[in-house]
């Protein structure tokens, strides 16, 4: 078996997710990998919340330098979320020569270049299969399995709360402001639902996947971006009456003359697409490639759970090569 | 740039799809990998046909042992189809120590225990993603990036063939015999139609993810298969007004008792359900996870250069790690 020690960024809701699914599943993952995957130390502020499992004694701490520090500590876990500190710990952690993992969309989307350098030259691995699709494999399906393609094309559903919106919207007859009240009580909306509602979460996404699949850097804010907040029942009832669902989608298309467009926007789907039934908070990412054809990756993508697949997903692709 | 140096057994349909998408994508590959992949032999027979590329001179052999003993071969694409000489050459190889992809789900599920033996005590990578769902990234999936999961449940349409023809039944009321006839005059099914409709192709995939999604190895004989070729349009009315479709589904379930079940049959499904949508051709894998949650891969199950995208993946997975 071998031992690899992890420095947890953060015990949030996600941190905590992942700590869970971490010893929940950990007979499978040792059997299956023959890693032996060991939170060593958590930088967290809230050491007194009872998250309904017991962090070992010692763990926690509130200095980051005690991770950076630590050679026993190959791969940090990035689960603060933001940009910053974020993006600074991540490049010392780099820096230090330890891989890191992170489900930050936009810290990675804002800090393409500076982390994916810092990376390189610290002989150490980046992976952030959780900051897009959540638990979809998405990533590591487009730069691994499917590298042999060039893409034409890419449509995505990326955010969760926007599409359970305008299903329960499409499907339902209702106004916009009464769903988004009822996604806000279930917990599918933040209190402040601006960066989801109006696209920007969704546009650090398609940056991230405009470097993974096309090979080209957009920063978030060079993108179009159009939000749902406008849309209403007449919007939904038109788009039925053409055999059409109203997504939001991110859309990547090769120009003839090389190029790329991306945008993030309200699209009309023809129903018979397959990302027109996506329903509720699932996402979906939709490919062409000169191979492999028209490709679908669906499922949960957000929530403690399936973002802590991914997560752990990129820790043991690490682990399995330190 | 790092060159590679593949043997290639078979120029059929796969292997020319494969060799051709090779250098289509050339460009592609070697900025993304900084990999020149190379065949350097090719097994076949058949050296005068056109196929509408050129091979290089001298890279034709008759003879296993002018790839088995070159040194310079370090991975051999297995695109014979069949179970032997299949097995053979592939065993060959990996005791050799030479890396080996396959397609051939026959030989991989018929042969698992011997080939996957083989590869570990060559110290060689045996790699077979094509063999399941084709273009599809389904076993990458599996075993890399949701490898922090228990599954529980596996439902998959793994055979394009019936997929179309139950489609076409469903939708268009036409009876299975005519259907069969249009996709054989499409070729989209074979003349003799057997493997597929019968559900014995279904069930050699099947096999081979009981051992990747379950970790058990369920012989193909052992599944409990049951194909369509006794569907009537009566069954399909009768379903469509149930609010379903059929299917021919391979499913699989953990039991109560941390068992397995496993069986490959028509199956109904309700239409709301993400399988159910999958038409025509297409193939698509559903399973849940018990960190994911449901999730789906889909897209197309075979053919020429969705089975070359696969192939290329697990090629340039071994390749980086020469």
């Amino acid at each position: 078996m071998k031992r690899i020690n992890i420095g947890l960024l953060g015990l949030g809701n996600i941190g905590s997710g992942t700590y869970k699914v971490l010893e929940m599943n950990r007979g499978r993952i040792e059997a299956e990998t023959g890693l032996d995957l060991r939170v060593k130390r958590i930088l967290e502020m809230d050491t007194a919340r009872d998250r309904g499992f017991a962090v070992p004694p010692g763990a926690f701490t509130q200095d980051m330098d005690d991770i950076l520090g630590d050679p026993d500590i190959g791969i940090v876990v990035e689960l603060l979320g933001g940009i910053e500190p974020a993006t600074s710990f991540m490049a010392a952690a780099l820096g230090a020569g330890k891989s890191v993992v992170s489900a930050n969309k936009a810290a990675i989307a804002e800090n393409y270049e500076l982390l994916t350098a810092a990376a390189a030259k610290g002989g150490a691995e980046l992976r952030f299969e959780a900051s897009v699709g959540g638990g979809i494999p998405l990533i590591g399906a487009v730069k691994e399995h499917l590298c042999a393609n060039e893409f034409t094309e890419l449509l995505g559903i990326l955010n969760g709360t926007t599409n359970y919106i305008l299903t329960k919207m499409g499907e339902e007859g209702r106004p916009y402001d009464d769903v988004l009240k009822e996604a806000q009580s279930l917990g599918f909306a933040e209190a402040d639902p601006t960066a989801d509602v109006e696209g920007h979460d969704v546009a650090n996404k398609l940056s991230i996947l405009m470097s993974l699949v096309f090979g080209r850097r957009v920063r978030p804010e060079e993108i179009p971006t159009r939000g749902i907040s406008s849309l209403t029942k007449a919007d939904m009832d038109e788009a039925d009456g053409q055999g059409c669902v109203i997504k939001l989608l991110a859309s990547a298309f090769r120009t003839p003359d090389g190029g790329c467009e991306c945008f993030v926007q309200p699209t009309l789907l023809n129903k018979g697409h397959p990302l027109a039934d996506v329903r509720n908070e699932f996402n979906a990412l939709f490919l062409k490639g000169n191979a492999v054809g028209e490709l679908m990756l669906y499922g949960k993508g957000a929530g403690p759970f399936p973002t802590a697949s991914a997560v752990l997903g990129d820790v043991i692709a690490i682990a399995r090569r330190l």
